[in-house]
This record gives C-alpha cells, structure tokens and sequence, in this order.
C-alpha cells in the first residue's frame, strides 16, 4: 500500500471538528503524508488550511466559483484525491460516510476510515487503539468509535486489564454542542436521552465485547467537554484506591488530574492545556479527577472528562498504521502519542 | 398549640427562596394563620410581602431605617413573631437554621422547621412527607429533607411500596444555581461533586433507612431543575414497565410526563406549568418522563426532573401538621394537594 515516498499517503475528505484535527496530526507524523482535503465552499477552515499549503480537492458539488473568488487554488476533484491515496480518513458528518462508502470508497477501491457517527454495521470493524488495534489489521473499512465510546473503551480496557469487572454502571453527562456550532442548544436546559440505556454502552462492546456496561445519558448546556460519572462493580478481591490510581496513571492517553491543581471542572481542563500550549487547546487524553477516585467495597467509582473534538485524533492515526502498515499496536500508539506530544504529564 | 382561631399559627422566619413559597402556601390553607414573616432589608421580596398585607417583623440586624424609608411599617421583633406563634418554618441558608434554633427557638420553647441544608443531627428527625410523616409527630425540631432527597424519597417509597430494591444507582444532574442567583456559575463547565458517594444517598437513609442508595453528583451550567438518573435493581419477580407506571401514576406528588406531550426537557417542563398559570410556574410533583422509564431484567430505568425551589413546599406544610395536630398523613397529604393544586393532571 505504501506509495514510493516510503510514507502513507493519507486524503482527508470531510474537513470540520475531525477532519482538520486528523489533517494537523497525519502532516506531523513522520511516517505518513497529507495528500489533500477537501473543500465544498469557502470557510475560515479551508483558508487555514490553504493557509498551510495543503492540497485542496472540489467536492462534487463544490462552490468552485466562491472557493477562486476567495483565493482557494483547487487542485481537483475528489476522484482524482482518492486515486493517489493509500487510505481516506472520513470526516464528514454522521450518516453521511456510509454514502461516500458506496459511491466512492468501494469503487475506486480505496480503504477508508469512518467516524463514530456511523453505524457500526457500516465498518468491518469498529476500532480503539489499545481495546483491539489488531481487529482492523488489514481491514478495508474501519470506523473509529466516537468520542464517549472511546473515553469509555480506554479506561475499560485498563481496569480490565488487571482486575475482572462484572458490571459497569455509567451516566454520561454530554456537552450540548461544541462551541462553534453558534446555532444549537440547549442554552439552559437538562435534556435526557431517553433511549435507556443509551447507545453508547452497545457501542462499547463493539470494541471490548464481553463487559456488561449499562450507560444513562443526559445533554447539559455547556460545551467544553463530556463527564463520565462511572461506577464499575469488580469480582473477586478489590484493588485498593492508589492500586487503581497507579493502573490508570501508567495507561495511554489518560491523564489524572492531582487534586493539588485545583482543576475542579471541565473550565479549569480546558485552560489548564491552553496554558500548556496544546495545539487548539485540544486535550486528547482521558481526564480522570484523582480526588473523585475511590474504591469501596467492591465498587470502583471516578469521574473523567472527555474532549469530544479531539479525543478520536490519537485513534484515527493508529488506525491508519493498522490497516496500512505491520507496524505492532505497542510501537504505533508510542510514535503517535511522541508525535503527538500526549501526554498532558509527559509534556 | 393551635390557638382560640382553631388555626395553627406559623412564622416564617427566612424570607428567600423556600421561605417565600411556604408563607404563601401556609396561607392558603384553611387550618393555618400565616403571623408573619421575618425582614432584614429592604428588597423586593418584602415589597410584596408588605403588598399582600403579612405582618413583617425584623430580624436583630434588621437596617430598620432602610424599610421604613422604603415604606415597610414593621410590626415588631424576631421575638415578638416567635412568642405568638405555634411554630416557625425556619428558611434561613444553610447551616443557619442550627445557629437559631439555639439562640431563639429552644430559649423560646417554640416548634421550629429547619430546611434540607442542615445537618441532619441538629433536629429529631428529617422529613419526607409519604416517607416518614409519623416520625414528626409531636416532635418539636424537625428537618424537612433538601429538594433532591425529597425528590429521591418520594420516588423511592412508591416503588418500594409494591417491590423490594436491591440496590439503587444515581447519577444526580444538577442545576448550577437558582435563576435569581445572577452571581454564581457555572456557565459554560461541567463540576462533578468529588465526594463519592455523594451527600444524597446518605441523605435519602434519614428518611427511608432500609435502602442502599448510591449517588453520584455533578453541577451544570442551568437554572431550571435538576434531574436524576436512575438505575433500581429490584429483588424477586420484575413488574412490567406498565405496571410500575401506574403504580408511580398513582402516587402523591409524581408526575408522568407522556411522551406525546412532546415536554423532552427541563425547559419545556417549566413551559408547560407556566402555561398551567401555577403559581411563580412552580412544580412541586417529581417529573418523571414516561417514555424514559422502562424495566429491564431486574433493572428499572427511569429519569425525573425535581424543582429545586417548590419540591419542599408541601413536605413543609405536611411537616407543620404532623408537629402540631392529629391529623393523619393521607388526610394532611391530601389536604395540602387540594389547596395548592397538586398535581399537575388533576389541575
């Protein structure tokens, strides 16, 4: 699959909240290329991307009068973008990827990874880089789960990985909209998601498939970041609080937040990283508030917060590696994690 | 204790938020003399208290030249208000109503009400209406638990009534302030309460001891109403998702919000009363939404929506019943529904 430069050539088609957080991340890895986006019409996120010399590829029904008008050199269509990819990402919105599946992807015989706002029938598999990297090895169609799922799947697959869990008991506590979507709500309101549970634990077991997780959710006005009110039931002999602190602390791509800080909500996160120059103020690690971690009896309780804009980015690079590369899930997850800069701690 | 009126005579010392709505509610019924009502300054709150013609006595640090430049005649002291009355309905703030009760009420040898801010040991007993209403008979300090266990206990007692709990699971969802606490925030975060469980559960043991309830707590970004989240696993043979809506359908103070009305959040909930023309578009019920409540296996799933200003309203007028007469808690419950307008399908 690997072109003759030696690296992956990547197309991004969809270029909003993922999109262009993916494009920043496959420009930065040493091992891939950035072969183009692609734009409908003229935004303030195609003349950054412009901006930085990338590629423009017209969508079929492109604006192509408005994106000249404004300065945007096309470079050509979608078609020809996909000819010279090695693997699309798909960042367009929910529902939508399963179309350009069937009338791009699959004719042109291209691989292609989707977002989690796609059914996960869609995919061949679903993917979360630490729960189950090796199910989309060699695959042509993978869908990287969405935000809460992989928030969820990190954190599972770590407890799980040292104590056996019997069942989990979750309320998501999701953010409204993200802040740029000027148009949405609630502005003040607490709208229940009243499909019970919600999709999100059936979506967790696409990647870890034998933990009982029972998921409520709940829409909130604020859009910074979802919280996760956890509580896990464990068989057999409990760890003790500072045994699962050490457990999670050691695990990829999730953060403690020390209660020394003083971050005490999903703000002080959000400006915590953009004192500490992250790129957009994205944060792409798990959050767990240490102080909010306790075991008792045989429960494991925690609250963590997840930056739905970002936290996929890690994941949808891994992806590329897994379905483009032999590269080992240890050796990947490493080079986009240094690559990436994550984590917050190792900064 | 009631005096040659035949009314029970109560004070309201604390004129804010639940203080405010127990004056006007103690007003309403035909068993009860509203005496009066405590002032410290002027403020429109008291400029419709005088308005309605309640006599207003002030508090000893009462600014009294700043009332009466303002036009409140002030009847006379804290002391005066508390020696004509059969019992007081205490509203001051949180840990307030304790600081009271030894510097005025137990000097005074008066019945006293404290709020749910207050710790539970400082009165004799903590009161749900439907809980517990015979555990505040004769008593002379009692605590009329916070608007979430109220909304808690209710729910907890009508499933209890026909079903063994096993176990209870709760995320409560919170309001970040009332709609008049123009100061505070959150406005745009998400503050999960650190302590786990939170105060809640222990909270609801004061009132129903024999269940273990764990709760989960975070604050968000809205003024209107809280909402709980809940997991009840129950004991022996399920009921069906019908029969456990009838039986909350049935139930003092619980409202069923049919999904046909197309009510699916908090703000549509306060829409409805205020289109109601309840009072200050109050709703004192628990607001359970139908189509999000379902049994699942052993599970029953449901969430509600609680009026953190109004939910105490009847439990105090209950509550003032239950200190000072014989009557019974079906005869007083019932009583105090009729007068307010209790609930919102019988209107």
């Amino acid at each position: 699959m690997v072109g003759t430069t030696g690296k992956i050539k990547v197309g991004i088609v969809g270029y909003g909240t993922i999109g262009k957080r993916v494009a920043d991340a496959v420009d930065m890895q040493p091992d891939m290329e950035l072969i183009g986006i692609t734009a409908r019409s003229y935004n303030f996120r195609i003349e950054v991307a412009n901006k930085k010399g990338w590629p423009i590829y017209a969508t079929e029904d492109a604006d192509l009068e408005h994106l000249q008008k404004n300065g945007i050199r096309v470079k050509g269509d979608i078609h020809t973008l996909i000819r010279n990819a090695d693997i699309i990402v798909d960042g367009t919105p929910g529902n939508v990827g399963v179309e350009m599946k069937k009338k791009y992807y699959e004719p042109a015989k291209i691989k292609a990874i989707f977002q989690g706002g796609e059914a996960a029938k869609m995919a061949q598999c679903s993917f979360n880089a630490d729960a189950n990297f090796e199910d989309a090895c060699g695959k042509d169609y993978v869908r990287v789960v969405s935000c809460n799922t992989t928030g969820m799947g990190r954190l599972l697959k770590a407890v799980a990985d040292k104590w056996k869990i019997k069942k989990v008991h979750a309320t998501l506590v999701r953010r409204a909209v993200d802040p740029v979507d000027v148009k949405k709500g609630p502005v003040n309101a607490i709208v229940p998601s009243l499909k019970v549970p919600s999709h999100h634990g059936p979506d967790v077991n696409t990647i870890i498939p034998d933990i009982e997780v029972i998921t409520l959710a709940v829409i909130v006005p604020t859009t910074l970041m979802h919280v996760h009110c956890l509580e896990i039931e464990l068989d057999g002999k409990p760890p003790t609080t500072e045994e699962v602190v050490q457990q999670l602390d050691r695990t990829h791509r999730i953060f403690m937040l020390r209660g020394e800080t003083g971050v005490t909500s999903t703000a002080e996160i959000m400006e915590l990283v953009k004192d500490l120059h992250h790129q957009r103020g994205d944060v792409v690690d798990n959050c767990i508030w240490q102080k909010g971690l306790s075991v008792k009896g045989q429960n494991l309780f925690l609250f963590q917060a997840i930056h739905q804009e970002s936290i996929v980015v890690p994941e949808n690079i891994d992806c590329i590696r897994a379905m483009c590369t032999d590269m080992s899930k240890e050796e990947s997850m490493k080079l986009t994690d240094r690559i990436l800069g994550i984590k917050i701690k190792e900064r």
